[in-house]
């Protein structure tokens, strides 16, 4: 069977390809049965020439035509998702239900439509008016945008149909995805949808484009071509500190999601409040998804003493008691494997000792500790992710100590202080929390940090490394579409010649506008 | 006499310094009194250190109190207006007036009023909350910023009174300040007048620190160290992109402003409608401060014909009536002189013949002129920044070939149109504004692009590069403030522990936030 075609520059046409790759169901072992294609330079090459060309184009498309592929898509997706899911859990191992039909598909829709509502509603671009000097500007489209994502969500963060994808193209940036080469499969049935609904508006053929693989050379390459104007990227961190060196370099914009620990500091009120329920709390989120979310709780910082002692006891019990699932890859259950090694090497002492893996792909439910001390002499290697079903206890002997352990810290997605409700803990609270703030995009009390809400507060990002740039959100219209757009002032700029949002008259009516220092809904009188 | 002190800590102290510089007043070549230190690494470590410390402080401090400082400060800046435009004449040979004393400064004191004012108002924070989920997000101070200004304005982009500066601190970021060699004695009393005006706040004394100079290697350590969190620079684009290099490999948040040619499309229509004025307002920008200014038209863009050649000569004629004045400096003189070689030797004509420069920081007022087609052959040598009284003329043949020139354009902070205005060139307008819009911040319309009026629609930025970021601007609060802040989130956080732009009660009254979807003035119903 010859290797699925790519869908560049308007068609479905075989790819420049001397290399082809197929799907392993990770939970069998089982090699699929479709063949898909590494792509070469030339497979890039035509996509981007074909996404410069359809920029101009988009960028001048009503927001309204925009949303309607978008929502429509939506719709397809709906439409197949028993098949859908069905790929996906063969790819991924994943849980067809709840995970996957009841949780990641429903939130894949639910970004496309937020992100079309937004565009239509306008106000996600800022529209300010000055009309004493006639300057006007809003945040307008950048150009063509190549997208990569993560193995650990099927649809939600899928470069054809996930968040980056909803929000690069509700701008009105044409999309070069490349898939993730372990879900080829799912990623073809999304694309399929996507170019079918695209097919039903006036977008330009090009308005997305799809090739399932390339070398690292080839993606580097296509970071710093001149036609690519911006590159969003969620995976390791060794991958795109790659990207964003190439995209660095030749001044592009990136967005990268990388890595994170997550850290979680559980105070001894707390403990001594309510164990098992933080340990219940604790574990569900450790293992949710066998510890394979970007939000998983890697790390978590506790003051030595007697409450800690047993909520580490409990915590082992739950850890020890549940069955581990499949793991994404036999590539991450290396991966995994090789980080626990490097945290054990660093001096992290193994809680839940484990005879030699049941299966490739499995890998037993893992709790490390180190004292702070230990930490601190070597805070590079202790903060390795251990991407999968493992998670680092550290302990520390005063509240000084650990407001050290809080300062070696790299920047992450989020962190979590859990403290006593009856104001036990809250001088340790208000200490820790200003030390923790500053370190993460989401800060949680009393909550674990996996389960990120769709909604327009949410903050999916956070100081590097854990992303590129702590100004945004990878999850969350109308903030995250601003990601991929450039701010475009008009001044003096003629009557008829502005693009709507801009004009006197408000184009939708209910488009939030900073005019002449006041935010409003009204026209302008002409 | 020994070098002045520097500014870190919190208190005037002599620099850990081995070498002294001097400003030299350009119009006399006299080398000017007052020494001054080059700070080493010892220096930028205090700084950084005291720095972090005032952060943490700083980012609890409330917005009134930010805002009173930049007040006060502003009101200090007017108090000693004399001295300090009699400093700057000297030092930048720029007109005591009217540019120093009722544009210029009047422009620094009203940049640090808005940015005041924006703070206090709130909505600059892009607060936003979900109630059902109790998440809650707005932007926030980063950390320590390292400021580095240019040679071209004194006092509105001096890195202890521009706009990165008001921008910076009024987010609640500690700044460290390094002034630009050129102009320590106006750096001096600027610094003087802020440290006074700190002084009668509740501030840290470490949120404003200034340094007068130092090498490129200190810099860019210091643009590395895990103290800073981000950068703000005007300049070269060759300091820029080392500057660049080094915040990116470190993954800090830089943002720069380093070159631009502010290409100037004039069609034949306008030209033969109003050829004189247009000659008269071309020439009146271009020699506006001898051309030092960041938006100087230095290349226009011409289709070949008689009102194309009947314009060049009416340009031509004004360029050598007019006087050059004096330089900002020796290298600015000396610069200038290389890059019309370089335009030279890639094939631009001289239109405007001299004799050798009258003195060493005067240059004769300069036209240059390729074809297109030679444009075309070496877009990248003839793309060369001349900063100052030079200009270069690209004539095309036909409407593609000044399309295709328009294509080989880098990004740029403005672009601008002149058409007829009776629509004769309207077919030309739209398929140039096209072309040039994606690739320049702010588009004018029969406008010359020297002038940035600071008003919340200023863009003042454009696309790499011209700036390190398409997605922001360098004027016109409240956008320019969140280019120094952080997304932070707040999920399921206690009552009583959020920030006040995020508690139920609108803590202004007149903070715009986006409540569920809605923006709104109103408080949250408790």
């Amino acid at each position: 069977m010859p290797p699925h075609p790519i869908y560049i520059n308007g068609t479905w046409r075989p790819a420049a390809s001397r290399e082809i790759f197929h799907a392993t169901n990770p939970a069998t072992g089982e090699v699929l049965e479709d063949a898909y294609p590494v792509s070469t330079w030339p497979d890039l090459d035509i996509a981007l020439s074909a996404a410069a060309e359809a920029a101009p184009q988009l960028a001048q498309t009503p927001p309204a035509a925009i949303a309607d592929f978008l929502n429509r898509y939506a719709q397809r997706i709906e439409a197949c998702a028993a098949e859908l899911t069905a790929r996906a859990a063969a790819e991924t191992a994943l849980p067809l239900a709840p995970r996957l039909r009841d949780v990641e598909l429903p939130r894949t829709t639910a970004q496309l439509r937020q992100a079309a509502a937004a565009v239509v509603e306008g106000s996600w671009s800022l529209p300010t008016i000055d009309t004493t000097h006639n300057i006007r500007s809003c945040l307008a489209p950048l150009g063509p945008v190549l997208l990569m994502g993560p193995n650990n969500f099927p649809f939600a963060y899928n470069a054809i149909s996930g968040g980056d994808f909803a929000a690069a193209l509700a701008v009105g940036n044409p999309i070069i995805a490349k898939a993730h080469p372990l879900q080829p499969n799912t990623t073809r049935l999304l694309a399929e949808q996507a170019v079918a609904a695209l097919a039903e508006t006036p977008l330009p053929k090009s308005t997305l484009q799809l090739i399932y693989h390339m070398s690292p050379d080839t993606g580097l390459r296509a970071a710093a071509d001149p036609r690519l104007a911006a590159l969003g990227f969620t995976g390791s961190r060794r991958a795109g500190l790659a990207l964003k060196a190439a995209a660095d370099q030749a001044g592009k914009v990136i967005y990268l999601e990388m890595s994170s620990l997550n850290p979680v500091i559980i105070l001894p009120g707390a403990l001594r409040e309510r164990p098992e329920k933080i340990a219940d709390e604790f574990a569900d989120s450790a293992l949710a998804a066998n510890g394979q979310f970007c939000t998983n709780p890697g790390l978590t910082l506790l003051l030595a003493g007697p409450e800690t002692t047993a909520f580490i006891a409990a915590v082992k019990t739950r850890f020890q008691s549940r069955t581990p699932g499949t793991l994404l890859s036999e590539g991450v259950a290396h991966g995994l494997r090789a980080s626990v090694a490097t945290l054990r090497n660093a001096g992290a002492t193994l809680l839940t000792p484990y005879p030699p893996s049941p299966a490739p792909c499995v890998h037993p439910n893992t709790l490390l500790h180190v004292t702070a001390a230990q930490f601190l002499a070597q805070p590079d290697a202790l903060q390795t992710e251990a991407f999968g079903n493992a998670s680092l206890f550290v302990t520390a002997d005063s509240p000084g100590q650990l407001a050290e352990v809080l300062a070696a810290l790299e920047g992450q997605l989020t962190g979590s202080i859990y403290s006593s409700t009856t104001g036990a803990d809250d001088g340790l609270y208000i200490r820790f929390a200003q030390l923790l703030r500053p370190k993460v995009g989401r800060f949680l009390n009393d909550k674990m940090p996996t389960g990120v809400t769709v909604c327009p507060a949410m903050n999916h990002g956070g100081p590097y490394p854990a992303t590129g740039h702590p100004g945004y959100s990878a999850v969350g219209a109308p903030g995250t579409l601003r990601r991929f757009a450039m701010l475009q002032c008009y001044d003096h700029v003629r009557v008829g010649r502005l693009p709507a949002v801009l004009t006197n008259k408000n184009p939708t009516g209910r488009t939030w506008r900073l005019i002449d220092g006041t935010y409003t809904l009204a026209d302008i009188p002409d």
